[in-house]
């Protein structure tokens, strides 16, 4: 196993150590507030009596399950809680690979950089397959890629980094795809909060038992620090999943579990409503930079981020570096997304210098 | 792979559902109260703005894995912040094991359970290597054990479940071993609080490029539910393991690992002498009982836990249910640790209901 040093700490260090301002536009970390209800039960939490700082249930707080069970129409059995929703999908990948069902896992080009990594860890072989021209799912590319070796597929919708909502249609195109070749189907659908269509359909209304859907609160709740994410698995491969996470983790953590059963509870709808016309609010601004620049975009459907390509400018990293020092704005190479989208640069939208960003991204190119 | 459902559960189950008032010897979680700054800590990391909430360095809190270097006289550079003692004890058996320098694991018998079910999960072969008697090292017995195929030794110190407490010489001996078959040494440590020898010397003063150790805060601080541990690792193994550890997890939880971080500078050493000495009472009482009772043990030097022989009553699932249904006491089936205490029970003593269970004891094996 060789292992790679991640690109985004490269341009973190190197933004980090700059002399000038620069705004971060590398991490997807929300700038905005977690629910009011999250910060209550946290500070209940602890003042409560000490079996309550005790390991937790492996698979998660029972109410917390029973609440995620609820929302997304499932059986409570088949929902594991894990360490953030980057344990679900290593608990998904792994259940693909230990069935002797090959060792070929196909992933869509642009790519999240963690999916291949895992894939690897794994000992599987990650095959990048085409998305279409706005990074929407195209099946028949996915039909032609798979193979007895097919495992495993990996969709990630809302899309991290196009911002592509991909068709409930296509996706169920794809699980038909796995039937054939016995692989099965992980969808992360994290994002799912930050629909900015009001479009998105979550696989698991597919109602098909070979796909694991994975979720989490980091982004919807504006707590990536506090690890709670799920998978929702087929009967035929929960308690497989269950007994990983329990060999690996043994469980997640109870404070973080805590606060979110109760922020789940008693939160509002607008809260998330909120966030949402927040990101929508600076995608239209920032969208309307890139015009002023004479960028190529595709205006994302939902989740954080923009991929964008400026004439003359490709999204190397040498050209974000000298954007980070010029323009005082730092993105993410379009190469760490693999083959794709090369030429491009991702910029996250989660800062409240979105404005300022698209304004230094305009003047700089303007010049 | 095949997955099995730890044995732990099972006893869990029935004695939960158990009729009468049973008393719980199962589980290894601290009864006694965090340390207050803990508590205060985490108090206030609800109050704290939203960047605070977000991913820590994948690697821990910088303030947290300085102060563990320092106490542990390491460099900070390895010390890898863990989802808990058991994700540092998957990363160092990963590392052992990703090398190509064999498949087999020498485990220690008798054995913690999850250890020959994680090694396993990574592809690895568990060898089981016998104790002498009172459980303490035999490096004779690891030495005949050791060969080509060894990549992996583990030893946990002080002990769950025998309460034996590891010569620092006979470590040594096993590290010369493993020089001599290219192993790595993977030493546990998370019980070191509750030496109750005053003899117990961590394997990081042996300063070998062999040693990973492990530890975290789950027993010390009496928050197991908390999921904060850490390994130390070789400069030459602690580029993976933090490798691993972000594809697998990213992170672990911050407000977790802020309350510890604050529980470490500001807890007085009179707290953990304060839960040893709770112990120490404990170990008396219920080894008196186990006197009166006629029972075969080995007194511990370290951890929370006696193992327990009666005579004509060996420690099979079905005894250790008898013993909940007519004593009204739970234990762990001795055959959950390996083969070499298939006859004898584990009773752990972190229920303030300690000596009220030896009595129950007593009562029993003297009718």
């Amino acid at each position: 196993m060789e292992y790679e040093e991640p690109k985004f700490f490269h341009v973190m260090q190197y933004a980090g150590a700059a002399d000038g301002d620069v705004i971060d536009m590398v991490s997807g970390n929300p700038d905005w507030e977690p629910p009011g209800a999250l910060r209550e039960a946290l500070r209940e939490y602890a003042g409560l009596p000490p079996d309550v700082f005790q390991y937790p249930p492996s698979e998660g707080l029972r109410e917390l399950r029973e609440a995620i069970a609820e929302r997304r129409g499932v059986d409570v059995d088949r929902v594991v809680v894990t360490n953030g929703t980057g344990e679900a999908n290593y608990l998904a990948m792994a259940r693909a690979f230990e069935r002797d069902a090959g060792d070929e896992a196909l992933l869509l080009d642009p790519v999240y950089p963690y999916y291949p990594g895992k894939v690897q860890l794994l000992g599987g072989k990650p095959t990048l397959v085409p998305t279409d021209r706005d990074g929407g799912l195209d099946p028949d590319a996915i039909r032609e890629a798979a193979s007895e070796e097919t495992a495993l597929i990996t969709l990630n919708t809302p899309n991290n980094p196009t911002g592509a909502i991909y068709d409930i249609d296509a996706v169920w195109e794809v699980v038909a795809i796995a039937d054939e070749v016995d692989a099965l189907v992980l969808v992360d659908e994290v994002y799912d909060h930050f629909d900015l269509t009001g479009e998105f359909e979550s696989a698991l209304t597919l109602g098909s038992d070979r796909v694991i859907v994975t979720n989490g609160f980091s982004k919807s709740m504006a707590i990536t620090g506090f690890r709670v994410g799920y998978g929702v698995f087929p009967d035929d491969h929960v308690f497989e999943a269950k007994a990983r996470h329990m060999l690996v983790n043994v469980a997640g953590p109870r404070p973080s579990q805590y606060a979110v059963t109760h922020a789940l509870a008693e939160t509002d709808p607008e809260y998330f409503a909120e966030s949402r016309a927040l990101l929508a609010e600076r995608v239209d601004a920032f969208t309307d930079a890139l015009d002023a620049a004479g960028a190529e975009y595709s205006r994302p459907e939902g989740a954080f981020y923009v991929l964008a390509r400026f004439d003359g400018f490709p999204g190397t990293m040498e050209n974000v570096k000298r954007l980070i020092d010029e323009a005082g704005v730092a993105g993410m190479p379009g190469d760490a997304f693999g083959t794709a989208r090369g030429d491009w640069i991702r910029f996250a939208l989660v800062t409240p210098r979105t404005v300022e960003a698209a304004e230094r991204l305009a003047d700089y190119f303007d010049e």
